[in-house]
């Protein structure tokens, strides 16, 4: 494979550029049978859309959504969904200026590195624009887990720059325009990102994302470990700079005594193992964490070079996320969802003459 | 692919459990006319045996290995390097006990409810014995790197429990049994850990590895990304809960004019992005750091149930490392080898055409 | 995998159902700098496209494609390729009344099994249509090998029923309906086509290509072999049954001192093995053969059952080609060369540093 | 992949070379609980291996198997099996004299232009000894495939050289040195293979091989089809020129309403198809054919060229089969095993929510 696919037995691979025709996705490998519509998947790219609140990038997409194959009379088929999205407001003017030089902290310089041409125009292929298709293939995964599992998958913005915002309760969360789990901090995000703004700089956050109803089981060790993958595919979203599991980096200070989750019959007593244990779920809920950089489109000139290796000063006009990591939630969760589900194809080819032989413990979560 | 094979062009398929027969791989994809000899492997198998130490596990293993093809005459041939090592040192009777229980935050009870069935002997596959193969493996893409492209690798110990262990200097880090970068720091380790054993408990680590002199433009956007690529490649090491690349979860504090790294003509300033933007590596030393849980094979008792869902003490005598950390370091450099070579060659496969447009920019590392 | 994408460096993924609203793929893999616009691609489709004589299918499609992406002022990026071709000339009521039970000889029966729903209109997935996808995708790889190698790879009708065509040359393959490479064979067949048509059946046919300028050392022994990945790709065409590399089936009466290809310092004396030896291209011409079987989508009605499972008699009336095999000669062209394409790319990753010691001996051809 | 992995989610890796350490294979994907003991492979090894008769190689090789790893008290866990064989009767100063010039029509030359170095001893890595291997994992994939679903595969030996032996009564076939399904035959072959024995020469072959008792809906179209999939497993055997599925080459000259095999409730009324339609298995016997060509490893002298491109004359001493054909009975069996285990195990991934609508009918087989 050549880089633009993910998963083994649900494959998704993707296309497009952020100012070309449009971008979408070939989905292969959802089972057959499965109840979809245009709307299953429409919801899910709603919550990420740009342009929905002063906080997040003006450029006005409606990110509609066509199924062009795989679905007949309303379900699944078992034969490829592509799914294509087409482009609509693209102000490539204001890009030409980056056409020659390179923004720093950036993938232009590496894209020029490794392909010696590229479409500048907006980041081309680089853009975080081609986040809406893992949405819109995650809607797919959520969808297909809840039916066959009752699993549901969510995420919330856990800090935002310096202010760390607690887990207070899932209601809420998309209701504002942070993923915030806690009403009472929003006030003090809006003010924090008004400032920003003002600045004309950008700020890292930090998502988290649950999986709860998650079967036993699933996971491929010793190299496809469910955590493995889950790490692949939450570090190859724009801007993550790193990805913990469960207790995550806490758990280096930790004693054994402390970290390992006990066992009772009536289920684990905490999770700081996320759900995952040798590469395999538990049962428990997973639960993952992501650092998202500050994104480098910002309006504050920096130093650079062009193409000539000369020194340039580079300001990027465009229209972009201050905060990238308060969109990336619901793409959080759509990688999670593709993981789980690519796993459960697996598991199920694995395990259809064993049966678990005892009940699924629930666990505690730590969240 | 059924979990056991990484890589896409320089693939390794490990096999063995902790107490049968032996484990070894098979490393398909190297190029052939590299040099190969026995001793290549061996050299990083003994940095990461069993038994060098007070600090590790005391189980006796040579970990001689074998190769049983690939190389003809001293040189690769292009053709699949098979690899083994015998086991030799099993005290199965030690693992009696844990047959018919599940040791607390261990793989025991996962592997039960995923295959019905498995090798409770010393954790058979779970155990942390695979990991002598991807050393082994990881000893030929070092090697290949190297002749290639000058490409050095290694790691070192961060922090170990409480203590933060400070860079200070790559000459000594093998040179004593933590692998700690600050001569000065080992008395302060060698009190905790023997401290730590006498209680019979365990405690995590975080490993830092730098890879140095990689060529630009390797990984695949979007999905293969480098960094992608390299999370689930250090994610998938046994015990890992957290990959960080770069500035890691530092950047979720960081505004965008502090994290982007500036370009002039002579370098990079900084390196936040730990050698990889956009997903493509930059020609910056390539940074990451992991968290190393606490091994849940410890001596003080922990609740669990049996296979018939009762409830049982466990206690753990086989002979484990109080902190598997130590022995990660080695590891660690094994994979991000085995990544960086897998890129290379799929970039190799994509740019004989192509000319690098610019020199490479050596950039200034952030360790 | 799910089983839609082919190659492993060049990769395309398909997608679309017959009667859908299009048909399209994601080509990813391509190296960036390749000249590509919409009319090298539509160029082959015309070639395949139906309704242009009276002795292929009359259903009328334009099989205009759309690029989506991976091409940026005229030249490929390195980042996906998709191709979209809308349908037009769908009569999906013809398909009515093969909703209730399943044609003889079709996939209409093991589509049902297998997935439990099918989208009858057309055939579906399963129809031929499909193949205009892997025309597209095949344009860009013939392109390519051309422009990198010079590579030319062509096919031809060889057998028509009973009516065996004998290689008088290339001139004039493209210039008559059946891609007959003797023209004065042409009047024949219209006749028995002619014949055939009024008797509403179907017949079969047989396919030689021929790629000529192929790279030595293409394929990866022992499974990958270049000719084991041609008879998958082969094999994978609609309607075909059987694949030969050069002698074929011939060389089941052969002995060794006959089929073995002798070598003088002048090239080879002769081309038994199809340009390919030990699973790696030789550098003579790479020679294929396929047998390709009646369509059953014909007016003669036939025994079978309905979903019920009660006896049906099924007749086809759609619009269908009578010979299936005339048309498959652009796409064998097409699947040979995203099958050398993806051979190519991958012996550019293993051998970057070694050199062929000898100039490539061309060899005889014995077509 | 690099090329030694055979299968997607049932996946065969093999290595090992001629005349080194010994050949072997890592077979990932077995699910857990079959019973497994060295007994199985071995019965499977000794179909194939050398010096059971004067008709076939007298290189002496006990081909003993050890398994490494994967099973647990007499039954498979889930995770890789590793297989060894090590090599025993090495005659490698036979082959002094072919490690400066390429016996004609052996890989000898494009191994040499492919990779640039070469083990030359018995053919190295082109060895037909390889396939002792795919016959070790196909007996595991065999005894899977009986347990789940009572598939029997067999195959028999066609033609011989100018002789067309008919298919008799699967009796006997283990029972005599040819595997010819007809008694009566084999005084013919005899008389045949000691004439051609005393000549010098070699000879090629036609194998039939099927499949009974195979599930329905096996397959993934639209690339990777049974049937493609096959062929791809076929052709990759070791001196295999063409493959045909079902009527073959035979469906050339056929009409539709001759192919088409017709149904009734009580069944398929014919087989021409070979048990696959539109890519998926029907649930009639699977049935292939190959052709083998005859070696090229003969004690005849012919022409070639050495390293420095100069003329050379070429005789092959070593230890070769006249017919290599022979021994490809058991190997074409395990092929056809491995690949329709790894797509059962596919189908298991897909299908579990959905019910197969009518019980699978019964089909006549045309053999």
């Amino acid at each position: 494979m050549s880089g633009n696919t993910l998963g083994k037995l649900f494959c998704v691979t993707s296309f497009g550029e952020s100012h070309g025709p449009g971008i979408g996705c070939v989905v292969d490998g959802c089972p057959p049978g499965l109840p979809l519509a245009t709307e299953d998947i429409q919801f899910e790219l709603d919550r990420r859309k740009p342009g929905t609140s002063r906080h997040v990038t003006q450029r006005r997409e409606s990110d509609t959504v066509e199924i062009l194959s795989g679905v007949f009379e309303g379900r699944t088929t078992g034969t490829p969904i592509a799914l294509l999205i087409r482009n609509e407001d693209q102000r490539s003017k204001d890009y030409g200026e980056i056409a020659n030089s390179f923004r720093p902290g950036h993938a232009d310089y590496t894209y020029w590195q490794k392909y010696g041409i590229r479409d500048y125009r907006g980041g081309g292929r680089s853009s975080a624009r081609e986040t809406a298709v893992r949405v819109a293939a995650g809607a797919i995964a959520k969808k297909w887990l809840h039916q066959q599992y009752g699993t549901v998958i969510r995420a919330y913005l856990a800090q935002l720059g310096p202010i760390v915002v607690p887990f207070k309760a899932w209601e809420g969360v998309n209701e504002n325009p942070f993923f915030s789990p806690d009403p009472d901090k929003i006030a003090e995000l809006e003010a924090y990102m008004d400032e920003l703004r003002k600045e004309g700089n950008s700020v890292g956050a930090r998502i988290n994302v649950v999986a709860e109803n998650v079967p036993v089981g699933l996971g491929e060790p010793v190299y496809d470990r469910l955590d493995a993958d889950i790490a692949y595919a939450l570090m190859s979203i724009n801007a993550v700079k790193g990805v913990e599991i469960g207790a995550g980096f806490a758990c280096v200070a930790q004693k054994g005594t402390e970290h390992r989750d006990e066992l009772t019959p009536e289920g684990f007593l905490s999770n700081h193992a996320g759900g995952v244990l040798g590469g395999i779920s538990s049962g428990q809920d997973v639960t993952a964490s992501i650092a998202i950089k500050p994104t480098s489109s910002i309006r504050l000139p920096g130093r650079s070079i062009d193409l000539a290796g000369q020194p340039a000063e580079v300001v990027t006009h465009g229209r972009h996320d201050p905060c990238v990591g308060i969109r990336a939630t619901p793409i959080a969760e759509a990688m999670l969802a593709i993981v789980l589900m690519d796993h459960a194809l697996r598991q199920r080819a694995q395990n259809a003459d064993v049966r678990c032989p005892t009940p699924v413990i629930p666990g505690k979560v730590n969240r």
